[in-house]
């Protein structure tokens, strides 16, 4: 698929997005339509992540789509880097004109705004529903589409419409709130690494990168396949910005009025394109076990040679293979397996299984069943033949064979983000040094906190993703100001 | 909580929803909060259906919230009772003007309309991914979001945004897709009186009541505790009506050009409404066991008398029983157990555990714990006071216990609605005479198919529900034309 080294990262993305059948841009502006490979994938995202979810005390609700202007006007009055770019409701109804043409009719007297994010209206439910310390902390989430006028959209990545997950949290006390985002972005990291097999860098970012109205913003940085940077999840401490702006208060325990302290923490569709951008190869998508809608894909071979009795052989062991292959565990839940219908041609079915980056493909003709065979294809060796295995040792091994898979996607993404990271520099020249050409890196650099001094890296594309929570103690020497300093920073291009 | 024989009805429902917490209306204009205990039970819900969408090969999959205008004209441009209450989105920015208020800006040359439902945006992929009858049949459901712009809204019943999934098929064959719907209405008619409890009657819509653009309307419809019919579920034959306005076509076996046969199906939020006004009682809500977010509620009762140590005890009692229950399966899962934080008094919670319609509320004392005992509190009888039950007894007992609870609800409603359904309305007068004063009824009657004359039922209020697939296939006299006729009708006021 990617023989042709000419064409650009964006254009084979965007061309195994496709092929893996994972979906397509729409004719409404913007907006994306996800096909039932691509979906399958995110109802696996909400399994998983509801489970920890639940183990975190969080309840799922749900709050509604359009938020009042005058909301927004209040976030506004205390937000500087208020995001403008938003849907708005102006009108109720549809009339025919005397062309018999539709129009728009029944103007609203308060316009309202599709939901780019719910602080606000999540806020004010708040605000009613919590009155005493006895009512915190306060855990929600709610899974729902999101819309952000986008000027240059790219499916999954960014879109005018896309779903979500957002978690909004009320506690009584700051140490609270603060330790409730360092428990999500960890739910996040376990989540993204073991599940999507994505490794991902954990950390703060700086001041002019944080959510607005957050005071502290944590998240989780992926390296895609071009060296780019991918915001993964983001967790925010709001302090008590949106409790003012929302009137979040409760009576404390000595029965004084005081603002809660508020947090939110989100993922997205984007994480799909995280997956695409971290494992595909040169044959197409490949798809973590442990988020793979289907584990194995059975394709029944019936050419014409094979009468109708050895036909229904074939398909009855199919069947019963589908079977048995469902009573293994894997990951907590059995395995899953599409058995296609008979097919009479061998490579067309396979191949766009392969593409979709199906952990196994499995071809089931005559001589198999005879032999109680299985003819077993593995995702991660495409270009050998398929290996014939005895039934039951097939199926007996499958979660060794699928763990093995899964661990297999998560080292070599490991291994590249190694590989393209640069720890050496040490000054500003040779951190941009690391930046020619068309694959990018990340450079971890040591960097006094001065925001000012990074405009010059702006030009180039070039920002702090985070400040990772992992580095070592030592001190080194910032690059801009060759001061002293311990805090070290992951410099990347990013999505 | 209706001691009160003033309220009405409908206050009744609004009461029982706020203290059930299922709910609320927000201040975005007709729009609600489904708060955690209605979200657990819309999961459930999503849960159960996706098993048996599942089962009938439909694929879920995701389709953008806006659609072009011009989709909708080409609908309009077909359909004669073509709604137009719809939210329409003209705008893409706000801006600060100079007082620093925010003002609507960036309006779109193409206006967009937030989905009310899905055929358009859904029958224009179709169109796109259908070439051949090898890609016939394709069956896709869709969990989203809706709006219609409602005068009047009621929480749960007719909200301006609600949740919904609408299933979306195309076939090569009108019998097919007739067959569908048949299909269809029968998963909901087995999800809605297995799982929720509520039996229901299966039949068709007269013409005047169909779907705009359908030429054939299946549905389920409920009976709520004041006599009145709650449409429940839909499915609707499209016939090629979309086929031909969106273009979906394919070559069929011959080569030949065809439209396809497309069908659509739905259930929405409104299900916990009618939920409610089926099975609460002068106590508030009741959840069938099978659609309880949690099944049983345990309440440590910590007094102040009771040591530390007595304290620890009780709490290490009640974790140990809720582990040990939830070992146990009812409705193919575990069971679901809610442990509360220790209480001082008893009957805060446990009231609002009663409101909510939990199937069963345990309170343990350091008595219950010296005794081994589990002091039970079943939904079914509230007034009693609890049982003390030898803990392992109370436990492998659960399933037949939670069994006998979703029988009681089923068998009250079916028994509910008999008693309120008459079969002996010959003449139109005697139809009218059992709809007066506050309470409704259901009126199974002979009906020749003349839709013109339902004109002054109308004006009471008073439709035909549907023509029941379980008529006899007895003849009888058609009320208003005394002629003879098979088809009987159901005639009731409806939600």
């Amino acid at each position: 698929m990617n023989k042709n080294k000419q064409i650009s990262f964006a254009e084979r993305y965007q061309d195994i997005v496709k092929h893996a059948e994972l979906g397509e841009m729409s004719h409404a502006r913007g907006c994306m339509v996800i096909k039932p490979w691509g979906y399958g994938i995110w109802e696996l995202m909400q399994q998983h992540l509801n489970v920890a979810f639940k183990k975190c005390d969080v309840e799922n609700a749900y709050f509604p789509l359009f938020i009042p202007l005058e909301y927004i006007a209040r976030e506004a009055g205390h937000v500087s880097g208020f995001a403008k770019e938003m849907a708005i409701v102006t009108h109720k109804a549809l009339k025919a004109n005397h062309d018999g043409e539709l129009e728009i009719d029944g103007e609203l007297e308060n316009p309202l705004v599709v939901r780019p994010t719910s602080e606000t209206i999540i806020g004010e439910s708040m605000s009613n529903w919590i009155n005493s310390h006895r009512d915190l902390p306060l855990k929600l989430n709610q899974w729902a589409n999101v819309v952000r006028w986008e000027r240059r959209p790219r499916i999954f990545l960014r879109t005018v419409e896309f779903l979500w997950q957002e978690g909004h949290t009320a506690f009584a006390t700051k140490p609270e709130a603060l330790a409730d985002i360092e428990t999500m972005i960890t739910v996040y990291q376990t989540f993204v690494q073991d599940k999507l097999a994505v490794p991902v860098i954990v950390g703060e970012k700086p001041p002019s990168e944080r959510f607005p109205g957050a005071d502290q913003t944590l998240c989780i940085e992926a390296m895609m396949q071009d060296g780019k940077a991918l915001q993964a999840g983001t967790a925010h401490y709001l302090g008590q910005n949106f409790s003012k702006a929302m009137n979040i208060s409760f009576s404390n325990q000595d029965n004084q009025d005081e603002y809660a302290y508020t947090t939110s923490w989100g993922v997205s569709t984007r994480l799909i394109g995280a997956l695409v951008m971290t494992h595909s190869d040169d044959h197409g998508f490949r798809v973590p076990p442990k988020i793979a809608p289907y584990h194995i894909a059975i394709i029944p071979m019936s050419p014409k040679k094979v009468d109708d009795a050895g036909k229904q052989k074939i398909i009855d062991y199919c069947n019963q293979l589908k079977h048995e292959c469902e009573s293994i565990i894997f990951d907590h839940a059995p395995v899953r397996v599409k058995c296609e219908a008979p097919q009479q041609r061998s490579s067309d079915k396979k191949w766009s299984w392969v593409k979709k980056g199906i952990p196994i493909v499995i071809e089931i003709g005559l001589r198999d069943v005879e032999n109680g065979n299985v003819a077993a294809l593995l995702r991660t060796a495409v270009d050998s033949k398929p290996a014939f295995i005895e039934k039951q040792t097939f199926i007996t091994s499958l979660p060794e064979t699928l763990t093995a898979i899964q661990d297999q996607y998560y080292q070599e993404a490991l291994q590249f983000q190694e590989q393209k990271t640069v720890r050496t520099a040490t000054t500003l020249s040779e951190l941009k040094s690391h930046f020619k050409g068309d694959d990018s890196v990340f450079v971890w650099a040591y960097w006094n906190g001065d925001e000012a001094i990074l405009d010059e890296l702006k030009e180039l594309a070039i920002t702090i993703r985070c400040i990772p929570r992992t580095t070592e103690t030592q001190a080194g020497t910032c690059i801009f100001s060759q001061e002293e300093t311990t805090q070290c920073a992951v410099f990347a291009k990013a999505y």
